[in-house]
């Protein structure tokens, strides 16, 4: 067998092979630029191989996962210029003829966590995947399925308990200013002192007052859902940041509820190289596959 | 068939013996005192009856629903003085040998707005119950399902942004100050003002501030989930409340996502006369009747 998988993101689409296993076997980057052409540039990538059995596509959104929807598998109107109304699927399935799994990018990656997480210990239950990077979101799979009955989850835009020392930044969410996306995400350390977050000190006090707020998106996985565990990816997610994550969710959380030890329950991704939505893009190929044989 | 429902509250727990068709025959009120004089009373009046074929509990808690748990049908450490590690399931099924459906009050509620929903509309697929009382709690169901898989859920205690007429209150919550429940539960009018909310006029604008952060409570929920509906309950959800609940959902969430018409999405309970956990707890009863035959 042959899955392809697709990692579909505002910057890049990742485009990779995997085997009967589950490992890459090839793998390519194209960068994101009009749908014509990128689609056109994936459509080409993955013609190169002799044949690809299905495929599993994690896209950046907001996108269209409901199975009776007239616009299932499109790209709806997102705030990326040109990509609204884009019928991923649609494509894929015209070029291709087989059966293709699509879902969102961040639940791409919580489905590579939560089947690696499961290979080490199968009493895990429940995975939740947030990503904080230029935007923040996350994906919960509970029991080999995603949480979302109308639509994707949209966690980013929860709102939080202003940081005493934030208070004075109005946050950059075009729909809400100060939601979790709008103090939290990759974009806020360049809006709060024009310095970017790869640039900022690790001992910049902000570091502090963004690990406050995403422990609190922490908590709020974490008292309605239950999750086993949650897991911290994306660019803003270092292991040091990780760190304070997990302090701020101590102080704020006061012990609430047994959550087991912090550093299995709090942790990066344990897929290596960025690969967790890849590696859960071919499982959800395969599981595409195994489903239209039924 | 006969079906017993105990809705058992901090205050007093509700019995009740429905019919084949889920209606009430019978119904007391017992306050709620000692475990073992409560009890005992609730024994009483069940005994009273020819045969109960089983029974459906919504209790209070925090209450152990692990069914692989030395205490699963237990209250555990519960703040409510005298009730902790009592185990209700173990008592009730030592006295009438049949089986019992155990969860939270909540979700006793939330599972009776389900099923009376879907028997009007069967294209919905989850509702949340948001109860707003002495505390903050809230239940999901999914596709016949309860939301939680560590435990259950504990939706009061996610934080909030606070309201800026409103920062001088810490919140009364003993872990968290001002997590949802610690600014938003019944008590917290009393605590500010020292008037009870009963008494508080509906003009007093106490009542805006506690629905800014109830609106937060039901974003939570509606990013977390995409639920169809989600219910408000409890005493403090008054009709004009739930007016003013929706009128900051809408300030606050500017219409991000499409959750059709607000007065299906935000609502009060179907089931009239408080009656939600009831009615819900006898169709757990007969889910419990129906599973102990497979």
């Amino acid at each position: 067998m042959r899955y392809g998988s697709i990692e579909a993101g505002g910057t890049k689409f990742v485009c990779a092979v995997g085997d009967d296993d589950f490992n890459i076997v090839d793998s390519v980057h194209i960068p994101t630029t009009t749908p014509e052409e990128t689609l056109a540039k994936v459509v080409e990538y993955f013609k190169k191989f002799d044949h690809i059995d299905a495929f599993g596509i994690a896209s950046f959104g907001p996108i269209d996962v409901r199975k009776d929807s007239d616009k299932y598998g499109w790209i709806i109107k997102t705030p990326k210029k040109g990509w609204s109304n884009v019928n991923f699927v649609g494509t894929m399935k015209r070029e291709f003829g087989v059966p293709v799994y699509w879902t969102t990018d961040v639940n791409g990656s919580a489905y590579g966590e939560y089947i690696k997480r499961r290979q080490s210990n199968n009493k895990i239950e429940a995975v939740s995947y947030i990503t904080d990077g230029t935007g923040i979101g996350a994906g919960t799979v509970i029991n080999d399925e995603f949480l979302g009955v109308r639509g994707t989850p949209e966690f980013g835009h929860i709102r939080v308990k202003r940081h005493r020392d934030d208070m004075d930044f109005d946050g950059i969410c075009p729909y809400h200013g100060d939601c979790l996306e709008g103090v939290a995400s990759g974009p806020t350390f360049e809006a709060r002192n024009n310095i970017k977050g790869q640039d900022t000190p690790p001992d910049d006090p902000v570091w502090n007052i963004i690990a406050y707020y995403v422990a609190q998106g922490v908590i709020s996985l974490t008292v309605n859902f239950r999750p086993d565990q949650i897991v911290l990816g994306g660019g803003v997610c270092t292991p040091q940041f990780v760190e304070k994550v997990r302090d701020q969710f101590n102080l704020l959380f006061d012990n609430y509820l047994d959550v087991g030890p912090l550093d299995e329950y709090i942790s990066r991704p344990v897929v290596p190289h960025n690969g967790s939505a890849t590696f859960g893009d071919f499982v959800l190929a395969k599981k595409a596959l195994d489903e239209s044989k039924k």
